[in-house]
């Protein structure tokens, strides 16, 4: 179990000028044995093809959550102090691609053995892989729901079966024909799209149209909740490695959260946030957004 | 009365190879005394609390507005020559709030009595509040439009009542109930949100659906019109110091701005520009294309 | 005829180890004599008023476009090796604007003798001056479709008749009266909308709406494609050097390319990218895309 | 007396996956009560007068400490851990210029009070005021090294007497003649030169030549000393609000520090890093590289 | 002569609230008439290879001057007011070469003719030529004093006559051998060095070691000077078209300016800053620092 | 025997007007089998544990190459054409650290064995260790002169021992004591300070002063000479991954490396520039110089 001590950090009642500005996600300052959600941070992107960067995502949202209110307009909530502990980020080699993935996965398996719900903050997709290994341990029947502009589904990228763009396909190596389900699809192979064609994955190209169907489909099955944030636009969400013009609108890719609030959701990730591709902040802002809303959701 | 002297520089016919590029607002160097409209800038953020740099809004706007026509397909019409008077930025000390706000009262107090209508370019929001209360002191009927992603109808923010998170509270204490319409409000406390279903200020959430009702409510009072930016997308606007996602278009602020032709608009300000985050310069491009659209439509 | 050892650059079986990333756009390096299209940067930036940076067009295209697929999802074909050839960049001194004019036409009229067709990657808009009238002594009926936010019809600028501001003025004094079409235009002076309105070429204000009856009207006569980026509204493609706030979404030109499938299409430019201005990479992105898009389609 | 629990956040033995990187200072997470060394930061810049920014100097000097080494190859020594405590940031509204200074005032009182060292990362120069008054009440004999390119000796700026152009004026108003000494002033009024030739200051101009008299003079009374960071060549340090060309190069203010190992430092601060301005981190590092040098020597 | 009314834009005694702000180099709003020096920008860099930008250079140092003291502590002089007159930018078309050079020559002459010293703030080299031919024609013993990184000695570049490459070989077919003195060249073709080795320029490689010796060569003699800002190294001055590593110091730029105070100068100019490459801002200060400096000098 | 026909991509006698700017650094576009020098880029980073991006190296490198002068007016010669080769960037996939140093050994082993000489253009510093190993097992009496600002002698790193933290050490593993000299070093643990001080490397911390006899004891063996671009001040050099304040200046580095005229240089490498930290270009800048008078050296 962790160690309580950690968390005192917020509490300062006789020295009340010293504040912990900076320190954590706002609103996040839980005690890790009350909290249900536990926030953590895999400031990971070994294997970035084209432009790294998404290894100071967790850093960056930190510092910017000071500016984003607690409350949510769209659902009409509050994200409660005491629900969410974000226990900082994870001490992750670059170079080292397998110590690295174990440590996220053996992190994720102690957050459910203890009972709480895992929300990682990546780093680039790769390690969305040893989440959902370890929430398949847990969750035997777990499905996935993938927003991404990138299908993710290639055998093998420039020599490498592990890779930000094999993971959906190792992920179906662990889970198998229809179990998942993606939206936002409008980049890859003609071997990737013949993959989602033959029926291995659910792939919806270019928006979310049949994410009810999805939905309804998953019913009471247990979800892993998987973001790549480059789903989105260009213009709305500039800070990531590869930016596909065609996206979804900010509203949409709201929307689409709103509607999974029936679904179990045990786990979840928002990866590919570059800071240095984030001139202005504005993707920053929007990936925050959709973590408070995430946040309230589950 | 403003000394008329100072508005000869674009007369310099005997020597026409000296130009006065980047010293005026494109097309708004008309005299002081045969102007309609008196335009200046307000550089101030001296409470931004997030990320400043507001006060570089009038200089960057004087810049690039050689690169606007002066001609607005949107309306078939010129700005013309003649109307506007551009008579610079105000000096206004950062770390002095209350001698600020009083010399923004004073100047547009003048403006007012000289006949004329002044639009305001920020510096923060703050600014409104002056600028409000000597347009209140000249016509006591006066309405508040007001665009922005913030209600700013806080009662106190850090510990102080004069901020630009309280701006619409301060001038709602000085015009009272049912004189403030908000649209496009997307952020706030449970406080603000429940300020506005109390009734104090209309309040239009997310987009401006209402506008019409407003418009028909407000008949022939007079007006003050305050335009925060960050009311657009930051996908749209980048360059503002609290970027909300989830914001207008473009075309959904300028199809609000000509609805309002049939409004008696004494007075206007464009807040919360801020260069410092506005890379690639669209950010003020949106802002001086929609201050065009003002001054040829008032 | 041009040298075919130019061409091997790609082939070297005997040294696997070397490649020539970064050396020519993605899957373009056909041999000149195989292939059917002639891609060639003209990194000229002459006249640029207000901004000048699209001489770096056509380098930063090649760079990032190695992080792009080859195969398109919405025409649901691949970029097939071997069609397109890439020979580089003209060498166009930037004080020198008749050589560079003379340089463009005299390579634009090369490839057509050779019997395939120019894709230009500018640089300003002024290059496509000389690329239309080497296609015009080419094909006599040529038409133009013109994808711009500005209407670029002046008889004269700064003093200047040879301008970006007055390309398509220039090129309708070559083709005369109903040989243009124009979309998306949402800027110019009194006079360039007039010129239009007495027709004498069909403009299109604000979106592409009427595309159907331009491409009905042009029917099988050969057509010259210019697409000037900024047509595409700041917030998708805000690196060009005069972005005009209330244009195209990324989906409305690609939908409107898509539409010219029927058109006999000889040559073809995209300019005004302007890569200094590109801060975090998304208009090259955006470029590289429709390029895609329209080696394919052609 | 500071709340314990709040320094446990190192301590996660049973739990070793979960970081804290980026939550304080490379080695400064000694429990307060062992610690010598006590750091903070105090983000305010209400009085900036050209460009904002140095809120964001703790902040960003956290974060990037982490590519810093704890040991020193200048002195031959490590940063020890367990001797410097970061107790975060002090929470400062913009527009309260009077409550922040008195926050800061009342927390070096309290480090004082408890037997401990104050070193305090800035924001703006101003936020030196309070910090030497609270050393002042505890150290009546108390001196001052002001290392700067600006005096800021100015009896008011902008109509404010409380301004970074002014804080050497309000510490002389405090200390008296004969207790500063002022290294690598090269801006200023005339007025301010005036001042310190008529003996009120010790005034180096543009170096810090006289150094080794000042250590001497000085001898065993306390010391306060004052780094604002500008005092550096703009090449060395670029991020910062008012560049001063023709300053010192990094390896003089070094050596300058060095030299004063022998002085009873009682507190420091360190200002005016900005980082918007701070394009590629160079000023960060050199700030964190000065920070690491002063904390071993003091 | 030149319109007086123009200059009044800094009298506005009865409306003091009205700053002129941004409008002027600051110190710089005498009126024509009584001025002794003419302040000008020529904002156009039509011929820049690399990387151009040199055309904003006047409009950045007018707004970044107000941050600058009008004290020198390095000739203990203020920059008077009421000595320099800056009279706004040029308007100059980018494609048009010709007729910008005829623009400048002309400006430069009327300068001259009204009995007072002209200074250009460029814009690219070229700009230059014209106004050396003017002083020529006042002054027949005119000699050049050139710092610069590059000896721009070419006799054509890139197939142009007139370059910023070939500016001081053309500056010399119009004064002959023994007129013109470099400083500081550090890059040329083998070409241009012999043509040095040769004696028609006087060549100082990397520094200015032999400046006095140039000083007594001239004696009374009238002098031009003209400081391309990339002969300091880039560390001091990142924001120029053309970075050569290995430059000046700022100290050592300003001593040589300081060693000119014998000589007659009767026109200076200051070109190549390329704001859009100045990060940070500290080469427009570099910049603003050395024409304070120049202007108190002459 | 690497394929002769990908080395003619700058014939291309009968079509002039194209051009192969960009494609190539600046006069290395020799035939593979005449050229003496054979460059490559190694656009690797997988192990920076900081800020990445020095896989863009090469392609910045290439890109800007075009602005550099042929002629090294401090060798007082030309980089004449026909001496070196550019064959382009290998292909090393990021996560695949293995493969990767495996391509780089066997490139460079190949290229020795055509007897010419490599230099690689990095990439991280890890990419010297193949490169090192190819050469030793060429030439066993290999030694290294290695300029940089860190030590790279750690035993391990972040729990890798293959590392840009480590590369030295590994060299050291592979070539012995007595075989390495380094310069510049500023930055380090106390191990690896401990472990230079025992003798196994010579090490000089902060500046070259030690050379000329590193040169006299070298001797006649071959030498493989590493140049990790970040010994340079951060001033000098901003775009690294790892700035490192009180470095050398560009001038120091320059006067090292022409000492160095007489040593039997058999391979070298240039390291660590990383262009999303250069802004300005000024690193790339300094880069090509160093680059260029290595190439004229060797």
């Amino acid at each position: 179990m962790i160690d309580q001590d950690q968390q005192k950090i917020s509490h300062h009642d006789n020295f009340p000028d010293f504040s912990t500005l900076g320190f954590r996600f706002m609103a996040c300052a839980a005690d890790y044995q009350e909290a249900e959600v536990i926030l953590f941070g895999a400031p990971w992107d070994g294997t970035a093809s084209f432009r790294p960067g998404s290894r100071f995502g967790p850093a960056a949202m930190r510092l910017d959550s000071l500016s984003l209110e607690t409350f949510s307009p769209y659902q009409n909530k509050e994200l409660v102090t005491g629900k969410v502990c974000d226990i900082g980020d994870l001490e992750l080699p670059m170079g080292g691609r397998a110590p690295s993935l174990a440590k996220i996965r053996s992190t994720v398996r102690q957050i459910l053995t203890d009972g709480k719900k895992p929300v990682m903050i990546g780093g680039e997709h790769l390690v969305s892989l040893p989440a959902v290994t370890a929430c398949h341990l847990q969750f035997p029947q777990l499905c996935v729901l993938h927003f991404d502009a990138h299908a993710d589904l290639r055998e093998e990228y420039l020599g490498e079966t592990l890779s930000h763009a094999t993971v959906m396909r190792r992920i179906w190596d662990e889970l198998g024909d229809g179990r998942i389900w993606q939206f936002g699809i409008r980049s890859g192979t003609v071997e990737e799209f013949a993959f989602a064609r033959d029926g291995h994955v659910a792939m919806r190209t270019f928006d979310c149209g049949s994410l009810a169907d999805a939905v309804s489909a998953i019913g009471g099955r247990p979800v892993y909740l998987s973001i790549d944030l480059d789903v989105l636009d260009p213009s709305v969400f500039p800070g990531t490695g590869t930016p596909e013009p065609g996206g979804l609108s900010f509203q949409t890719l709201l929307d689409s959260l709103l509607q999974l609030s029936g679904l179990q959701i045990v786990a979840a990730d928002l990866v590919e946030l570059s800071p240095p591709y984030d001139t202005g902040g504005i993707s920053t802002a929007v990936a925050l957004k959709i973590l408070r809303e995430l946040l309230i959701l589950i």
